[in-house]
């Protein structure tokens, strides 16, 4: 058995919880032994109170550390660990592994995806980047990932850091261009649910096509009436600039093909 | 029996031809007559050669006439019918319903998708957007969008624009955040397809929660450092132009709150 603690409450940690478990329900060789977090009753839906601590002096002897926690905090918890050269990761996008404490082992075990409280995900489809210093430990990493997920990437910290700023765009601008929607429809008295398919379309399309060859729209095909009409249209200031520089951005990038 | 005939062969013409053909074979009261296209053959796919007419004046009598063609060419070819007093809409979000000839009885069938050729889609599910200038044409527009979508609205062509203005930012501009998102990828050696997931749950999430409930990320947590290191890390002038540009938009809808 390949002993797993989580070190974290949050919802990344949630989430892995809720994923080995299910995983060691259909019998994997991964067992989450202890979970920590600072407020027990933070988890305790979860799991029983004796696999809980909030006292890292009590941690449990196990063969992977997964600090599941706040980017910022990801430095401090790591140094106050009680014990040394075991394997420690971190699950963040943003982090680089070098930051984790050089008492331990260190590694990188990022799933890429964004986990909202209380909405279940099928982890089996979520990739798991991981990274770590040498190989022996890159396989246990590897074990333990195949437990939860079937999409198991080796992306060093600098992928990495590529890949979260594209996450960023591709997820936290997508939904806040999903807002600017919304914003315009609720001004003119349109339910919003209305562009619920076009959404879910627009991201299935690309799976399908390379984004490049799914673009469409009045800038796509350099139609000046309609964007002159749309602009005209927009009376929020800023949803006309954020119009107006992606409506550029797609043009230029039609003129370099 | 009502008799459909639609003029035009692109992209939204062929989705509507299927759709018309697989609600006649379920048993709908709806039937497609005649479909006209400059070039036969670009539905001889989809119909027998009889059904298909080159010639205006060869137009045979319906009770409604669905003109899916470019936006720059409905008002010219509304004007070509060689027919008064029937009813005709045209298949746009930002052409309004005026744009039609004074000759015929005007109206709107907008059905609110991205239609990509030889990708189906399940037309049951999309919108359908319709206006008319009288009840009676209303009612018609209604019984044919019902045999062929669950999904009908009533959208005058002010609603139509808003609609189609935040179409183009949630399914165009989005789609290029996708690319982006790519290219981002792709300058650091990262598979784009490891984003696949998160993209499907960020679309999917909206159908939950609103879009200002589901924004996540640095900008909307005020995470300056993050912020600053993402800033650093793009090397495309016009990705970071982009990056600012959003994460300022998001940074100031959270002081709104």
């Amino acid at each position: 058995m390949t002993k797993v603690i989580i070190i974290g409450s949050g919802n990344v940690a949630q989430h892995l919880i809720a994923a080995f478990q299910n995983s060691q329900n259909l019998g994997a060789e991964i067992e989450l032994v202890q979970v920590f977090s600072r407020q027990t009753g933070s988890v305790s839906h979860l799991l029983d109170l004796s696999q809980i601590t909030n006292d890292l002096d009590t941690l449990a002897e196990a063969d992977l550390y997964i600090i599941a926690v706040s980017d910022d905090a990801i430095e401090v918890i790591s140094s106050q660990l009680p014990f040394k050269n075991r394997l420690v990761v971190h699950t963040s996008g943003s982090v680089p592994l070098k930051v984790l404490d050089d008492n331990n082992r260190k590694g990188v075990f990022y799933p890429l995806q964004t986990f909202t409280k209380n909405k279940a995900v099928d982890f089996r489809t979520i990739p798991i980047c991981l990274e770590s210093e040498n190989a022996t430990d890159y396989q246990l990493l590897d074990k333990v990932a195949k437990s939860i997920s079937d999409k198991i990437f080796a992306i060093n910290s600098e992928q990495r850091k590529a890949l979260h700023v594209a996450a960023v765009f591709v997820n936290n601008f997508t939904n806040h261009l999903y807002q600017i929607g919304q914003e315009i429809c609720q001004e003119h008295q349109v339910p919003f649910e209305i562009l619920n398919p076009l959404i879910t379309e627009t991201a299935q399309k690309i799976m399908l096509l390379s984004p490049s060859e799914a673009q469409t729209g009045p800038a796509k095909r350099n139609d000046n009436a309609t964007i002159e009409a749309h602009e005209a249209f927009l009376s929020n200031e800023n949803h006309l600039k954020i119009y107006k520089t992606l409506t550029q951005s797609i043009q230029e990038n039609g003129k370099k093909l």
